[in-house]
């Protein structure tokens, strides 16, 4: 209870959710009133509205994030885009005024948008949007951006490549979660998958970018002539699997559910990569260049096991909840955590033939 | 527990919140990626994005639906403006393609957007952004936006008249919640925020509006002559201050919590809103109209006094929480929605006086 004597109230939004009070069930009255206004708007737009005269537009520069979450690190990228664009109107080379920029913070419809919003930095140098949708399709108008940028996203497949879980199929994937150490068939599978989803997502930002508008990816990446199974990716996600079995064979899970269950992410190389974006043929590889991440991690945090079992859990629980439900993917979590030991052990292994190219830059402009 | 044999994974969003698991407290792997490739990406931008040749920008045509909380009716008012403008281009008169359509959700960023975007029409004929602010503010680029659209929201004040609450100042507004019944000083008082409030407004969708752009808005009214206590709205804001002076005779609050209690909501008039415009300089009106929603809700539904009373606490609640807490605000729509009946009654004389003209639909076109 607020016992202010002279409070501001600012923001009070109508109810959220469902529920009884909620503002979805019980906004008939404004609902009378839109239908009321409905007929006059027709008439004034029939009327009055000058559409040849208006579609003259904007000079926003427009910027989007793909698979944004709920933001943390979103703005700081953002943050460092738009530096280097103001710099390049400083440095007084440009025709035209710096514009203003639009950002727009893309990720499913079921992110947490509420957390992304109430995160928005209080003064930022640009206006922000939500935009809720798959990547692996269209979300903005044609040619209506300048930049896009996406970091760690375009590893999530549309779905999992459905012959993984077909006991006939010779890319059945018996025990395991993913295709690290997995037959070829599998491993082959995913690549397809991975293939199909890269061409909808280079179609849909070849139509919404601007000629000469650009596109940055950064993605996990396998170097050239290693085994999946070497990668720390790979190894992590085949230590959970190992941890989903040992559940199994105590009977907290069956072995079917796991047989079930594949990781819908793909580890890309630049060579791939660089053959999707030749196929697509809308646009030119700016740069392309591997680094490496997870040493520098590893270095700046001596838990860094700990870190990346809360970093994996808060990225992947979803889709471990979807299919075992929450208790054992708390489980899974929880024995995750109990092991990272082990874990970083085995990932000190792989580093020691793996210690760069794990992360993959990619430039891309708009033919 | 899923026991799908094939299931399509399709959206696995970061965890959401800000809680132990949660991406906004696990996401340092994450940034170390953007820290890594923030080099790179100013390098590209630098030598690579010629910004010259890109600022030849969309021709999508941009509407925005100011207030649009989690939706429904938001929906509708949108498809009615689509609709419209369509068959504008369907009669054949415009002299471009129709355009892709991209329509901005903006409400309070505290404004339940999870929600709102779970609603969205499955297949719509428009892309779709929700922006979170203060409309009493720039949201927008400048010149990006082509229609604005705003439903019962401009009403809302930016914040109570301070005056209002200082025991000091003839605007002392004891022992009621509102203007209604209350002295001219009151009144006066909240007059002058909201003409402060609306000029705020009508500047920003001056800058954020192209010209010959155009904005509707429809907003609760008091017609020329009435006195706001024989206003439906007038009416339901008595009936609930007198509610709550009720409990402060009872002990629940004391009269001082309702003395610093004001709702941040003032109806217009024709002339006071044709007066602002007018000020603001920037618009013509192209149609103002007077309508009677309330007359219409109440022949479609005998219930009426108790669905105002839900509609009121879907949309109010808010409001009462942050000054009286959740447990008295409870109590307070509890007791409105058992004696719905007699408000029923108190409208109904209302309705005698004052049959028409309580809603105001306003077109402005961008000069």
């Amino acid at each position: 209870m607020s016992n202010k004597a002279n409070p501001v109230l600012e923001a009070h939004p109508m109810n959220g959710g469902d529920g009884t009070y909620s503002y979805t069930k019980n906004s008939y009255y404004q609902r009378e009133a839109a239908n009321v206004a409905q007929t006059l708007i027709g008439d004034v737009i029939g009327m009055k509205l000058d559409i040849n005269k208006i579609t003259s537009s904007t000079n926003a520069f427009c910027i989007a994030d793909l698979g944004c979450s709920v933001g943390p690190n979103s703005f700081v990228s953002v943050e460092n885009i738009l530096e280097a664009i103001k710099h390049k109107y400083q440095s007084g080379c440009m025709s035209s005024q710096m514009p203003e920029f639009q950002v727009f913070f893309n990720d499913h419809a079921g992110n947490d948008f509420n957390t992304l919003f109430a995160n928005f930095p209080p003064t930022r140098p640009y206006f922000a949007a939500g935009v809720p949708g798959s990547f692996h399709g269209r979300l903005f108008p044609k040619s209506s951006l300048h930049f896009v940028h996406s970091s760690y996203a375009t590893h999530w497949l549309s779905k999992v490549p459905e012959e993984l879980t077909d006991k006939n199929s010779p890319a059945w994937n018996k025990g395991k979660i993913h295709y690290t150490t997995a037959p070829e068939e599998v491993v082959n599978a995913y690549a397809a998958q991975f293939a199909k989803d890269m061409a909808t997502f280079l179609e849909a930002r070849a139509q919404e970018l601007v000629v000469g508008g650009m596109m940055m990816l950064i993605m996990q990446a396998v170097p050239t002539g290693i085994p999946h199974s070497r990668v720390p990716n790979g190894v992590m996600f085949d230590f959970l699997g190992s941890i989903l079995m040992d559940m199994a064979k105590e009977g907290v899970i069956s072995e079917a559910e796991v047989d079930s269950f594949n990781l819908p992410v793909y580890t890309t190389s630049p060579k791939e990569i660089g053959e999707l974006v030749e196929r697509n043929g809308c646009f030119s590889i700016e740069r392309m260049e591997s680094t490496s991440p997870w040493l520098a991690s590893k270095h700046s945090n001596s838990n860094y096991g700990k870190t990346l079992s809360m970093s994996l859990r808060a990225g992947m629980e979803g889709v471990f909840k979807s299919h075992f439900g929450s208790e054992i993917t708390n489980q899974l979590f929880n024995r995750l955590c109990d092991q990272s030991g082990q874990l970083t052990h085995q990932l000190e292994e792989s580093y020691s033939c793996c210690r760069e190219g794990t992360q993959l830059f990619v430039a891309l402009k708009r033919k």
